[in-house]
């Protein structure tokens, strides 16, 4: 079975850094499928690294190992780490980008399992202070696939570093949340869950002036031009413009507040 | 034989969204060679996708399989199609971005084979409205990897919906065509093929103010800052500034007129 | 074992020129690894090519082939070339690109042989005149991944063309350099080493206005905005700012002045 690893960082694409994470990769583990998530997290921006972790890795197939590397804290203290998380691994800093994939998997009972990466046998010979994609974490995930066992490659921890990520709150007429990630197409997706609305009648979607009436299934329901209000495809109520870039129209900004009313409560 | 797989999308660099379509295809045809054409197609523009997969895809190993994903009709009525032309696949929304390459294989006498995509038993289990490169186009692409037939996962059809491509007129004195495409130099390459020029005697060619005199074969041909024409590695007449962004210097864009003339006729 | 193959280029990531070159490889050598390096030089900038080979081909094993496409001269009379610079094999234009890898392979006493690729029987069978990524060197790199030796590829020569890499210069109280290369981050590296600076005492780095004092092993032994001075993973005096941007700061440049003093000395 070719082992499967991806890669999600803050490094940019003009630089050659990931492809130097690749080689130090393949030296280990020849023939490895490795799949880049993103490299365009802003930079030293964990709470994004960790919602783009969300989205992503639970599609792989079990057994896939994740690298994230968003570790403004590189050659500190900050103890490098590797996890199993239900059927997924991952290996990055100790800084909260496991957040929502912990979650997940203590929510759905799966197994959790998290060392502290303290056996330098497994990394490069020589380890800088400000690349530990390279010289820590690529050859930590290739061993992995190669087949080491956690316990070989760190000593177990219980309290791994975890960001606080803000929930919605009930109001008088339904529910307040933020804007927590913008995507490449302008659309504004919410920390609002399907679950959190699903006990509501029909909506009315406020943010930035705009008032969104109903949900729609998708973008094509409406003409374009036109800001809807639906269900991402990872589960968040989202809104967007049709054909358009809802984050430009609406000058939205990650953080900004969303409220949902029921109607007939306005 | 290891399976090719390559992807063109509209969904930039930043979210992740094509890494998910990734392990979505890994996790059905481990090993797979998965090839990006490019992510960055202007939102929403078929017609752009349409070129770049003409200027792509024939270089591939026949059986290659080319996922296409620029979707604004996501989650509407449009049909999610898969075809065989040529000795490639294509798979992705019945929208037009095929067009290109139907017209070519139809020219070179090709076989030509359209399904639509009508067996949700080959896709994710759950469909989202707004993510059908992960959900339907990633799976469909792996089930022909692993060898399913196009009739295995749709119905034959014979309307697929095509793009009107403008192509070039006579005029009296040579051909009037468009700017049909600016790439990451700022060249800008014309609908003018070196077939449609090749009757023609010495030319100039005018675009934006600016006349060129005669093609040169190739940049270096004339000093750094100079306006050039040229035919590219496609066939196309286009211009370009020699180590410079001719796009930048002519404040060109994608539809401008482009004049060839005849010299001795203007 | 599975043949690695990286590309470095210009050309931008919109237009699918890469994965031409892909599609091209992997139409000869099934199953190859291919790994991006950049296709983020800025265009047409040779040095910054030879800088990101420098700091990304020594991390893959042994017997990896690297393509460098930033080729001006495409189509004219410059010669294209492979070579074999220690354990690594280069294929792409004569024009300097390899510049740091072959004075890397010679400072090492490591096997040098460069070929000037003469035997078009190994390239595509139509040759444009502005595409030799897809036309002469993606083709040639697989069939060096396919076994073919270089000779057989082309014809032995000893006068590469190089780029003239400026030199940090002694001063009083220290050293003279430049701004080397700005990466993704802001962090500005210069052209002094580690070796350079061994012999000196406790320093000062001056650039811009700014005056760092003293080095740091990394960022986080500054509170964020601070200006540190560090050691690149490669092993470069560099200076960033700590959680931001220092090009930004100090609206620097690639070419920027950069002075280091022993402290006592000013």
């Amino acid at each position: 079975m070719t082992p499967i690893i991806t890669i999600l960082t803050d490094f940019g694409l003009q630089d050659g850094f990931v492809g130097v994470m690749k080689g130090v990769i393949l030296g280990i583990v020849p023939g490895t499928s490795i799949v880049d998530i993103t490299h365009l997290v802003p930079p030293q921006n964990i709470t994004a690294g960790a919602y783009i972790f969300n989205a992503s890795a639970p599609y792989f197939p079990p057994g896939t190992i994740h690298i994230g590397v968003v570790d403004p804290g590189v050659g500190t203290a900050r103890r490098p780490i590797a996890a199993r998380l239900g059927s997924q691994l991952f290996v990055g800093p100790d800084n909260g980008l496991l957040t929502l994939m912990l979650a997940r998997a203590q929510r759905a009972g799966e197994p959790v399992e998290i060392v502290h990466l303290d056996q330098p046998g497994y990394w490069r010979p020589q380890i800088s202070t400000s690349f530990h994609g390279r010289d820590v974490f690529a050859p930590v995930a290739a061993h992995l696939a190669r087949g080491v066992s956690l316990t070989d490659l760190g000593t177990p921890i219980q309290d791994p570093v975890l960001l606080t990520i803000p929930q919605p709150e009930r109001t008088p007429h339904g529910l307040r949340g933020v804007v927590r990630r913008i995507d490449h197409f302008g659309n504004l997706a919410t920390n609002i869950t399907q679950e959190d609305i699903a006990g509501l009648g029909e909506l009315n979607v406020r943010i930035g002036g705009a008032r969104i009436h109903g949900l729609v299934r998708t973008f094509g329901d409406r003409p374009p031009g036109h800001l809807i209000a639906y269900i991402t495809s990872i589960g968040n109520l989202a809104v967007a413009m049709v054909n358009g870039n809802a984050a430009q129209r609406l000058n939205a900004h990650e953080g900004d507040v969303v409220e949902v009313e029921e109607i007939g409560h306005s």
